[in-house]
Order: C-alpha cells, then structure tokens, then sequence
C-alpha cells in the first residue's frame, strides 16, 4: 500500500467525523458544516485532505457540490488491515 | 473509536513494513532489526509507539522479549474501516 498519507487523513477525528456522515450518502459543504459546526475554512481545509488521500469524491450537481465517500480506496484499505486480524 | 493514535502510527512506512514481519508469528527486536535494516534506536522507538498503540504486545520468554501483533485492536480497526467499504 503505497498511500502513507491515507492514514495521517484518517488521524483526525473531524475528518473521520466527515467520512462517518458520509456514510449514509452524499452531502454538500453546508450540510457538513451544519452538522460539524465548524467554520467553513476549517471545513475546507478537511475535505481538502480527504479529496487529496482519494477517501472521497466531490462532483457539481446543479448549484451545490457534493461529497461522498470513494469505496475503491476504503475497500484497499480493508484488505490491508483485513490481513492483521484475528477474526477471520 | 477512541484510539486516534492508531493512524498517525500506522502513517509509517517502516512501522507498517514491521507489522507486515510480525503478520507471520512473533520475532524478537534483533531478527526485525536484521530484516529492517535499521539501527536498534530507531526500532526501538518504532517499537515503542506500535505498543503505545497497542497495536502489537511484547513478552519475555527466557532471554528475548518478542513481539506479536494484537489482533483484538485491529478486528475493531477492521469493523471500523469495514463500514465504509464497498464491497459487502
């Protein structure tokens, strides 16, 4: 697994905050903000990071951008820790 | 998940490449440090926060002190990381 800065992303608890949000479908910046309450700044620096370890996309759907979680990369990261393990 | 600790651990290389060596049974400091190829104080603080982690458990059996992986702390890594994958 070469994205060491998956895990450094995943160090924060905002960010895990995010994904965990996330996890139920996708959201804009202001429903994430709302339910975080934290600044937009500080917002946008978060899903700067996590757009930047691919843990999720964003895409433009009329006015709003839209983040949700990229699965592909989780799914990497699973079978990584999957291998260390006891239950199997 | 309380343990944010856990990912800025596992944020390096040469401490995932340790657990990746202990995936197979246990080794003592210096059959890690012969395969790593580092000096013993840089394993030793590799070692040190592994085990702050509780990502790995040490023993002493006669004259070595081995190390295992705990595999308890990343099953509740697994279920953490497993809610956000695709793949069911």
């Amino acid at each position: 697994m070469g994205e060491t800065n998956i895990f450094k992303v995943l160090a924060d608890s905002q960010r895990r905050e995010i994904l965990t949000m996330l996890k139920n479908g996708r959201l804009n910046a202001g429903e994430i903000a709302d339910k975080l309450q934290i600044t937009p700044a500080a917002l946008s620096y978060h899903l700067k990071l996590l757009k930047g370890a691919d843990l999720i996309e964003e895409y433009k759907e009329k006015n709003y951008i839209y983040y949700e979680i990229n699965t592909t990369v989780f799914d990497e990261l699973i079978m990584w820790v999957n291998q260390f393990g006891g239950k199997k």
